[in-house]
């Protein structure tokens, strides 16, 4: 197998790591930034990469829609096979790269872009194979579950626990995509093309943890429950219906022990009942061995093959909840008051969206849960 | 694909089934014993279908050691594909089994012998083209677990959790090889065998909870702990050592929490770091889906490769653990006394068994456990 290795940050250095220790997977390319030296195979013009006929393999770790989106058409275009790590490209242009996968005969696999070392998408693939996945839900982002556990298990604030967690590595200078839920919510929408064949609606329901405090958890924990951040979707014949939402959890069940900033992704079918899978949701090693397991189907020629249904409907009436709010603003008719702080009301994901949003015009702290 | 199905019991039937709603999968003969009627595929003579050119693939769920092995071992030599989910045969003649089908090319797929419906065997051989697994450990088997968190959850005595298992049918009317680790001890050895790349030792240190009490529980949920029984094993360089026994978990932690019949499988390795897979261990539907997966990776040539190492060594030394004990006999040197009911005491794997023997000899109430 003759690999070129599309950026080489944290997960294309894993990457290139666990390639030198396989005889199956030759590195000859590492696509750069123009002039980044160091390394004879580093090249920084994608086209001298693209016409190599030598080249069957494009491995995608840049992150980010451009030109990861230009550079994943035209391999796929050019007939190579393309393994990529990058969910925010992968959720925006599923269809057009499964569409140009299919004519060119090439494989498409994304395991690494969702859960990163757990075998997600190989374990949706695998259930499709008997029963038609009905729902889905995962704690898919490390960092959030890495500050929500912190501020559970050592009474943190959010501010330190976020600090901290940016110490480690494991959030970003700009952390918004995490704790704002962005990038939990390309992961649902991946999971729901791969779960339930088709290419989901991209503007879904989501919210994040910004807000969440100290004293939001002890509410909780004074219940004996938790919260966690997740991503979950249903299906019902052909209509289905995503969310992405803080979630909040009985102390008694594996999802609220799910430690640090790791990943326990659930799905659910007729014959199986409920399969769990845990892992590390990040970081360089497990991330890059994800990307490697692609790479070893693409060498035996385990190529997944995808369907996209064209009669899927978007119906959010699908996933209705009991949300939980904390605000300074007025509860609604048909809320419930719990005590002088939060109220709950029981709405479809869609409105307790559009509920948030105008709550957090009036009061910028609101913080809302689905139960 | 032309199948023989061999037992039409729990699991037979949910085979039967799910092929019914595959066009992959033809059961062309199904196995009974003499006598039995009412389904034309049904068949108790052994020679007609093993000489049956046009059947390539035998579905072997009636359990037990014979005539199991004799039939696996025939269907193997004639190059038909064995899918079993019968871990006692599986785990007494794997060697036996691996080295028939690499004569014949023959597929030999065990997915369901482990963990039920949990792809556990799937895990471990994916895992293993990039990491050698350094350690196992499980939840697998879901009577002793329903037994333990029925204990725990509803102050039941041992003999009332176990009357409950029985009468929802997780339980045997002898419940002998799932509480004394018998059943755990053979899905042990066929884990280690497919992790390790060995044929392992078949008598390994094995431990049940046939002794445990209500009052045990309670002792342990006194320092925030409980008990499950596990089957665990670990490799060091060409060296391993196995073992079943009851083990104390933190109640924060995903084992402590896994509820009912449940099973949580653990594997570990150097890239990917700490997995962990969850789902229904028993039971007709769960079981029969990983039959059937088994039966697609057969139409899929998806043969699984197994290899065993003549270098391993069964080195107990390497499972040393701090073991709790509650018996009446005085405790031996070493010993540490934690109240006047129980003490603890370090040691190996093995050494800990025979311990435990001796201790059963003269008080036969004694229970035990490994921190």
């Amino acid at each position: 197998m003759h690999i070129a290795l599309l950026g080489y940050g944290t997960v294309g250095k894993g990457v290139d790591k666990i390639c030198e220790t396989l005889d199956a997977a030759t590195i000859d390319y590492i696509y750069v930034r123009p002039g980044k030296v160091g390394d004879k195979r580093f090249c920084s013009d994608w086209s001298t990469i693209v016409s190599d006929t030598s080249i069957d393999t494009i491995v995608e770790c840049m992150g980010g829609l451009e030109p990861a989106h230009t550079f994943i058409a035209d391999a796929l275009r050019a007939g190579k096979n393309v393994v990529s790590s990058n969910k925010a490209v992968i959720a925006a242009h599923y269809e057009e790269f499964v569409t140009l996968a299919r004519k060119s005969g090439a494989a498409l696999c994304i395991e690494a872009s969702v859960g990163g070392g757990v075998p997600w998408i190989d374990a949706l693939m695998r259930l499709k194979r008997i029963d038609k996945p009905e729902c889905f839900s995962g704690i898919m982002n490390g960092t959030s579950n890495f500050i929500l556990y912190t501020m559970s298990s050592e009474q943190k604030s959010f501010e330190e626990a976020l600090a901290q967690a940016q110490e480690l590595g494991y959030a970003e200078a700009d952390p918004t995509a995490d704790i704002d839920g962005i990038d939990i919510k390309n992961k649902t929408i991946i999971s729901a093309n791969i779960a339930f064949d088709i290419s989901a609606e991209t503007d879904i329901p989501t919210s994040g943890i910004r807000n969440i405090t100290a004293d939001d958890l002890a509410f909780f924990a004074s219940r004996h429950e938790t919260v966690k951040l997740v991503g979950r979707g249903v299906r019902k014949g052909s209509s289905y219906a995503l969310e992405v939402v803080p979630q909040v959890m009985p102390f008694v069940g594996l999802e609220a022990q799910v430690p640090s900033n790791f990943n326990l992704l659930t799905v659910t079918g007729k014959t199986i009942g409920e399969l769990k899978y845990y892992g590390q949701g990040a970081g360089q090693d497990p991330t890059a061995h994800a990307v490697v397991q692609d790479l070893l189907n693409c060498f035996e020629n385990r190529v997944p093959k995808y369907r996209i249904s064209k009669d899927a409907v978007y119906d959010p009436s699908l996933l209705q909840s009991t949300y939980i709010v904390r605000t300074t603003v007025a509860s609604p008719q048909g809320a419930e008051v719990i005590d002088e702080t939060y109220w709950s009301y029981t709405a479809t994901a869609e409105q307790a969206a559009q509920m948030l949003r105008d709550l957090l015009a009036q009061d910028p702290k609101t913080f809302m849960a689905a139960k």
